[in-house]
Formats: structure tokens, C-alpha cells, sequence
């Protein structure tokens, strides 16, 4: 959280599973968010984790390797885990001083800076009733209008494709049907869809990734 | 929400009240928030707004001057309603489909992506109430820690001199105590005591008008 | 809100919109409050006010003129803001020390000393996320059945007429299929259908002005 | 809930306890709501009830007897039930299509139509527990800003003398201190302390007995 | 909550209603519960109780009669009101010490421990605003996926028989396509089902007379 | 879940830290659970488990071991975690069928069987934090009177010797005075002083871990 005239520390963007593909989409997505004077926005792969962190023991052990690495990169000004079930989020916290951002926790509050009410696009249906949990420790369940999920497409596909954009879309209709009046997309991969989904449902979507990234930015440019 | 290759429009950063210090404080404070392919930020007064926006009537007569300005800007890639009481938070929602935020909402919700709990720091007693219904609206009340006042301080004070340092800093401590994990700023004006508030108390202090200004920023740095 | 043996000021019930008719209306279904030993009931429109109360610009600029209405009449003894959008309300309370009563608030929590649960029938779709708001802020959200809205009816004809009738039929037949144990017209022009349709529906139907009326007669018929 | 051109039944004012004393002033407290036009307001004793309703037998005693007496009495337009334990409440409703209302319910709801938040003043502690489950099936605990209760005053007394005030005034403080901005009182016995404990204290006060037939009165005098 | 070297009292199961098939199924549901070192477990009829509990009257003149009861039994160690509307709960709580527990909030809360949502099966649709009111008032409504009721089966075939069984059966596969991940028994009456649904459901089926029962127990094993 | 006419799988009691002395006090605790015909009641040491569980990256290191442990114990009826920050709850239900219950979710919900509010004793004001979003993710929050802190005890010593005693009954004196109408002891090793301090603070006194075994037991005794 200090600052000084320097150049702020750079934002470590974590992503825990093992797709370079996912990390290179996710390094693609934040490239308006970096500028000379600005902080360096580094995104990592966790080479020894899982394809993607579907199950809750990829999620758990993920969580210490989160932890690891934000213990083993002191130098950064924030860090942000790119994964919407945000493994070692706490675990973050308790080990260094700087912000720690989980994705679902700022795509969230981003969606209810602009919308009464959201809609959640989930990867896989196994992930939702783990996102509902983290929405009711985040305290804001009750402004869910309602959570749909892909199905049978991997967490590397979910940002590209014609497959997967056709199934964005269809989910994203369902939840503008529920009431929701901005989309998080549930998946730190689906980015690369964002532009294209916001354009044919009309009203904001958000990526969780980029969220996280701008809350993070707004930390570290406020020199006192 | 619109995108492109070229630079984005501006985001507009409106202070509802007639101080052109206010005004002053709000771009310094933001002046980290500006580089060259990134938006410009506009900061300006509504010259015949109040010298401080603190009575009901003074936040209802703003809302449509707020307004007029938001119609009158079309030009703008996002809108921030820099007064914590948002005046005209509705009416430019219903005026534009770009971005409209309000920085009660922004500070609030980041302090929510850092901390379980928040407390917020009022210029004067008179708001305490407003700021509650808006964070009923807003869904997240039960996250509130405290909101104590200062007492005494004018808006354009409230971010200068020793004198409001020192209250700043005792109602941050009263905050700490009743359990807070970060603390909001509950005026545009305080933005001047931020990092030096945050190292005296040791936990996040958010100044609700840079933490808008990132989300805008966010929403406007993806290009698709 | 103290009053004395002399006959309490009267309650003024101020329609926001410039429709006479709609003023007409609310004075003929409050006639049955109307007693020689009672406050006077007078019913004003605001004839600089829209026809009627639909978009936030309307709203927002009808906050003012009730504002200033309110400020000119210090001999009333309560004032009933007789638009389900209760514009004024917060400027009005900030203005006497008299009762100022919001016919949405007042008749939501009208129906809820009746039912467990109620619904609402809106006279527009573009009204009801301003409503939800509102039941946020007033922190009953949780038990609205539902909302729903007629279409294509203005508020002037909303309570006339068989075509408004046959869709306020209906709305309601909606709202006690989503359990609904009262029901509250979202409008008020709605007030000539009130009887007919709680006869139709066989639950309670609240006519929110008549519910904001009988509050304020409440408060004024309460000699120490 | 029907009505006609002709006059409504009466409005039953049923006070469970056997104090005569209490339903004089309880008929006291409602002389300024019976008018000619209007329905007859009768308040009447449940002989048979005990000296005050305190412990939990002496509430579900009462909550047949007042089922009977409402059973008793199908020629009235409307019921309350008028102690804040609300006896029979739910007995009553499933025994006639008319309006019963408890007046913990109205008192509560009609503090919550003129402010963001109120206190209770109960009779004894022993009452609170209950009161607040009440709360919670009404859905609306966290408006309350706090209860507070008399010691050693009786339910007979509780409406008349120094003593009484005395306590009521203090108790009212430190409602006001826990940021109410309504009073209820919270049994059907302090009417009278009423109208000069507002003006002591300066927010409006609810006596809970009025709150309930101001709402019954709306619903029998909206002829359609 | 007494505890010593010595067998702990009986745990009185409390069957309100008159049918001695129903306190039969009870009793053979608890044969698991009985063992030599542990309390007695004591299955015991109302016989002047109604054949079912189903009437807000019968729930009324049920709660003196457990009342009686419990005070006529202090030898117990805990009490188990074994009716889904837990008449007396409050009641009994007032007359003893030892815990008094009630079947619809024992249910509940031990589906909460063990899954994020539950679903309820009600005997009559009569019964769901009663058994709403009461998961307002112990705080989990938001954990309730959904209620659904059977169909002109009575308490004591409920428990019995291939029709109640397939009623059984298609009502709890409506509680998981809304969500549920626990099924709750919402009347005392159907234990004899238990064991073959939760087969067929393939989720946790809660007989909430034996999570009563065990909560007790759990109370009076604890020897210091 | 499914059980038949033999003796069900053993309840799996585990411990996550490394301390044999809080594993004896378990078993210690939940000797009146065992008895012939009922499951057998195993409580494990996790010895390369920490001394006691505290620091976040503890208790994401247990989640682990437990997990491991789980998988590799498929013969259990049941499992409890005994430890109140509930270590590898998700990943042990994600990897088996049979109920595993954690001893925070346990030990709040018997409370809730027995009162309006509780209060929960924590061994460190460092877990606080951790278990209010437990609640929070539970949906209890909102009946928590207050949780407070022992200082400077440790795990081990929290059931045992008269100065742990003492700090346990100042802290259960102030639970009181918050309203709490039940204690749930927050650390699965202060077992050893349950009974004394209810039997000192007059109010239940729950052990958390007794609390899931008897939750465990009542799913393993229901034989269809």
C-alpha cells in the first residue's frame, strides 16, 4: 500500500493453472493497462499446476502454490490471483502487507459499480456452488440475478472460438432474462470474448482479470 | 464500454460543488492516473454548484446540474460523480450508456475487495445518514465496521493542514477499533491525507475518487 | 408532530405529475378519509410537473417542485408525496418537522402488516428497477414476490377503463402465483381499479396513497 | 376487505390482559380517530386474561382466547390485537378473510414509514427475546437500532405517572444515543405518555395501538 | 445440559397429535438411538391432541398441551416437540432448563451441516407460510431452496405406502433441480420413507425428528 | 449415507495438529458417544500436522493432510474435522459421499437449536477474522452476539488448568452481556471445561466437536 515518487512495484498477475495459452490471453487482455510510468503488470504461469482448476483439490493445492509465490516475490506492489475461484487468497494476505485481489471478489464489485443486479458466466457447472460460497462471504449473494455455466468447453477454449463465443452468448441472454444488468465472465480464460459479448448483449461485461487490475492500478498510481 | 484501436474518450470527473481547490485536489490527486495513450481525466467544478454539497436540497439541485453536464458531454468515455453523496448518480445512468459512477460506491467497493469489513470517514455528521440509505441500496451495510464524522472542517479543508489530519486520524482510530479492515474516505475533499492517513493507521485507506477513476480506467484500457 | 384540541393542519397530498385528473382521482379515493372533526385532506398538482412521472430527469426535477411546495405550506400538519417514485422525499423531510410520507414506502409496509409476502404491479417496466432500489433502501427487498408491470398504459388511464383493468387482472393473477399474500398497486393512478380488483384477486390490494393518507391520519388523530 | 356504501363494521380492539384500566386507555388513546362516517372503535377486555401479558403461558393463553373472541365476532370489519406479543395473530387470520393486525407489526412499520431507523421501549426485559424473534419474522431487525426495557413498572402503570415517564425518557435517550430516529412504544399500555414524550424527545413516537387502527381505518374507509 | 456419572434422564419425544401410529413410527425411527449407557428415549402421545397438526388452531391448543406436558415431566433430560410446527417451543423453553428442542428448526440446521442449500417437503401446502415465518424468525431463509408439499396425504399415511412414497419421491426431485443439496422431512410423520429416498435422490434426506433426537443426545452424553 | 441391519462405518474424529494431548482430550470429550451397537468413534492424530493450527498457511496445509486422510480412509461412516477453522471441509466432501461435517458449521448450528443468539470463545484474536467469514459463508452472521478472544493460551492448554478456566469464564461473561443465549467454545481443544463453565454461566455451553460427532451419529443411527 506505500508509494513513493518512484515507480510503483509491479502487479503480479497469478495464473494458477499450468496454460501458457490462458496466461499469454491474460497478459493480451491487461496490455491498455500498462504505460511507461506506470507499474509493470507481470503475468506468471504456475507451470506445476493443473490444466485448469476445476476440482477443489486443484484449488486447494493451488492455494499454496499462490501462497508461495507471493511469499517468494517481495518486490511486487500488489498481486492479483487470475483464477475465479481464487486458491490462496487468504493465504496471500496473511503473508505480505500489499493488496492481494482475487478475481471473482473484484469482477463482483466491479458488476455493482454499474448494475443494479449481475449475471455469472461459469466454465463448468461443477465450479458454481463454490462461487455461490465466496459470494456469500463476500456478502453480496442477494444482488446474484443468477449464474449459468458453458458446458463441455476447457478453460484454454473459453476465450476463443466461434463454440464457445456461440455458448457466452447464450448464457449471457439467460442472464439478461434473470434481470442481471452487467455479466462477470466466471472464468479468468473467457476474456479474449469480452469486447464481442458486451457489443451483442448491451449492457457492461466484465472481465474479472482487468477488474482486479484496474483496482490494483488505482492502488499503487496514488501518490500521496 | 465502447472500445477501439484509438485512444479512448476522456473520463469526466465532475465536483458538484463550486470549489476550485476541491477541484484542484481531485487532479493532483489523480495525477498518476494520466499517461499519454490512456484517457485524458478531465477534472471540473460545476461553478454554480454550492460551496459544499452537505444539505439535502444542495444534493437534489446537483443532481440536475450533474446531469446537464453528463448530456452535455457525449464526447466522454466514462463519467465520475466526484461528491459522496452522488448526486445525479441516476439521472446520468438514464442519460448515457457509458459508464456512469458514483465514488461512494467505487471507495466502498474496493474497500471491499481488500479488507471484510470498512469504515468510512464522514466530513460532517449531517451526511451519516444519506451515506447509510445508499449503502442499503447498495446491498453491502452489513460490511460496515463504523462511519464517524469530523466535525467542524469544511469540504475544502477536509484534505488540508494539520488540523484535519489529526481529527482524520482519530476517527481512524476509532474505526480500527470497531473493527474496520480499510477505510473510506467519505469526501471528495480528503483525498490530500490519504497516504499519509493509510501509513499512520496501517491498513488500506481508499480515496473514493481515485478508486472510480481506476474503475473507469479499467473499463476503458480493455481493448477487446 | 405534536398536536392539541384545536383541528390538526391539513394533510397535504401532493401529486407530482400535471394531470388533474390524476389529482381527481386520489381525492375521490380519499374521500372516505374526510371527516368534519379530521384534518382536512387536500390534494394539489404540481402543474409545471411532467404529465406524468416516468423517466429520472422527471423524477429529479419533480424532487425540487415538491421540495419547494412543501417549504411554502408550514401550516400542514403531514404531506404525502403521492407518486410511487416519492420524489422529494428525502428534500421534503430535510425541509419540516412535520410527517413526510412516500406512497411506496408506505404502501409496501402496508401490505406487509397484512401478509407475509406482496407483490407489486407497476404501471411501466422502465419504473421497476427505480422501485427495487427503493425496497432496498427501505430494507424489505426479501419479501417482495415479485414485480410486474402493465405495458402501454399511461398513468393517467391506469386507473380507468377495462383495458387497465384486464391487465391489472392479470398482473396480479402473476403475482399471486409467485406468492404473493397482498398486493400493492405501484402507482398512484391506479386507485378506481382498487376495489374490483382486491374483490377479483381475493387478497389484500393496497392502494399506496390511501395506506400513506391513513398513516398520516394516524400520526395527526393522536391528541396526548 | 370489502366494502360498501354502507358504514364498516367495527374495528375490534382486543386487549388480552384483564386490566380495565388499560382498555380505558386504550379507548382513550383512539378518541380522535372515531368519527361519525367512520367504523365504531371498540375496545374490549378478555376478562378471563391475566393482569398483564409477560411470560410465554400467559401469551399462548391469551392467543386462543383471542382466536375465540375474533371467531365470536365475524361482524366486525377489522381486528387488532392490541399487545405487543401479538397473541393469536396467526390463529386469528385463519379464522376470517378480514384484516387482523398485531400491534408490534404496525407500530414497527409505520416507525419504518417516517424513519431509517428505531427503538423499542418494552415493558420488561423478559419481553425483548420474544419482540425480536417477532423482528426477525418480519424481516426487518436490522432497522432497529435497539431495545431497551422499563424495570419494576407494571403494564397497568406503565402508561400513567412521574415514575413511569421518567423511565421512558431515559430509555428514549438511549434509543436516540443508538441512532433511532423513531420511538416504538413497545407495549399497548404507555399511550398516554405519548404525545409529551415526543415533545421531550423530539422524534416522533409510536404508540403502537394507534399505528394499528390508523392502518385498519385505511383499509375500511377505501370504499372502491 | 446436566451431566453426571449417572444415566442421563429420558429424552422425551413429544408427539402432539393424537395418532398412536405416528408416535409407533417415531419410536422405531429412534431404535438406532437406545442403548444401555445412554438416555432413554421416551415416545410419547398426546392423545387428546387433533389426528394431525395441520390447523392454526390445532398448532394454538397444541402448544398448552406440550406445555403440560414438559412441566409434568421434569425428571427428563431434554424434550423433542416432534411436530414440524414445534407447538410449545417457546413455551417450554419458558418452564425448563433442559433443552427443548423443535423438529423443523433441528432439520434445518442439520441439513445446513452438510450441504450450502436445503429443500423441505411439506405434508400439506397449508403448512408452508407457517414453516416460512419460522425459518425467518431462525434466520436461514436464504438457504431455502424450495419448499414443495404433497397431495391429500394425511400425517400418518405420509410415512407409509407406495402413493406417499412416489409423492415423496417427485417432490424431492423438484428440491434438487431448484438447488437443494439436502432434503429436509418436513413433517414427523414420514421417517418411514427416509432411508429409501435418500437412496433414490441420491442427496441427504433429513428426518428431522431423529436430528432432534441427536442434537439431544449430543447434550447428554457430554459428561464434563 | 446409506446404512443397512450391520454396524455402521466408524465416525472418522480428526485432528489436524500434531497434538496428542488435544487428541486425548477429544477422545476424552466423546466417550459417552461410544456404545455397542453404535459406530465406532476414532480420533486421529495428524502428526505432521502443525502444534496447533493458526496462521492461515497452517490451516491450507491441513486442508491437505485432512483431504489425504479422507481419501485413504473410504471405510468411514463419517468424518468430522476437529478443528474450528474446518481445514479441508470442501476438499473432503469433494472426494467422498459420506458426511464430513466440520466442528465451527456444527457446534453454530446446535447453538441455534437451543437459542436466539450465541457467542463464540476463540484461542486468538488472529482467528477471528477467519471464522466471521466462515459465518458469513454459513448465512449465520447475523446471529452472532459477539465472538472474543483468549490471549496468549495456547491450543493444548485450553481445556485444561485453572488460568485457561478463568479466561474462559471472563469471556463467556462478556458473550453474556452481548446477548448471547448460548457459548460455542471456538477450538476443539477446550473441551476439558465445557461442563464447569455452563454449569458457571447458566447458559448451554457447546463443545464443537461433541456437537458434529452427535451430527455424525444421528446420520449413522437411522437405520430405514
Amino acid at each position: 500500500m506505500s508509494q513513493g515518487v518512484s515507480r510503483p512495484g509491479p502487479i503480479l498477475v497469478i495464473n494458477p493453472n499450468s496454460s501458457e495459452i490462458v496466461t499469454q490471453g491474460l497478459s493480451d487482455a491487461l496490455a491498455g493497462f500498462r504505460f511507461p510510468a506506470g507499474p509493470a503488470i507481470e503475468c506468471v504461469t504456475i507451470t506445476e499446476g493443473p490444466t485448469g482448476v476445476v476440482t477443489q483439490r486443484e484449488v486447494d493445492e493451488s492455494a499454496l502454490r499462490v501462497g508461495d509465490l507471493i511469499a517468494a516475490r517481495p518486490d511486487c506492489g500488489a498481486y492479483v490471483i487470475a483464477c475465479y475461484s481464487q486458491p490462496g487468497l487468504d493465504l496471500g494476505r496473511s503473508l505480505t502487507k500489499q493488496p492481494v485481489l482475487g478475481i471473482q471478489d473484484a469482477g463482483v464489485l466491479a458488476a455493482l459499480s454499474l448494475a443494479d443486479s449481475f449475471g455469472v458466466i461459469a466454465v463448468s457447472p461443477l465450479s458454481i456452488p463454490r462461487h455461490l460460497r465466496t459470494l456469500r462471504r463476500l456478502g453480496v449473494e442477494q444482488r446474484l440475478a443468477a449464474e449459468v455455466a458453458l458446458e463441455g468447453i476447457s478453460v484454454a477454449d473459453s476465450g476463443h472460438g466461434e463454440e464457445s463465443f456461440g455458448q457466452l452468448l447464450r448464457a449471457g441472454e439467460r442472464l439478461l432474462a434473470a434481470g442481471a444488468g452487467a455479466v462477470v465472465l466466471g472464468c479468468a480464460g473467457m476474456s479474449g470474448h469480452r469486447a464481442r459479448l458486451e457489443q451483442a448483449l448491451g449492457v457492461p461485461v466484465i472481465d474479472p482479470t482487468q477488474a482486479a487490475v484496474a483496482t490494483a492500478l488505482g492502488l499503487l498510481l496514488t501518490a500521496g
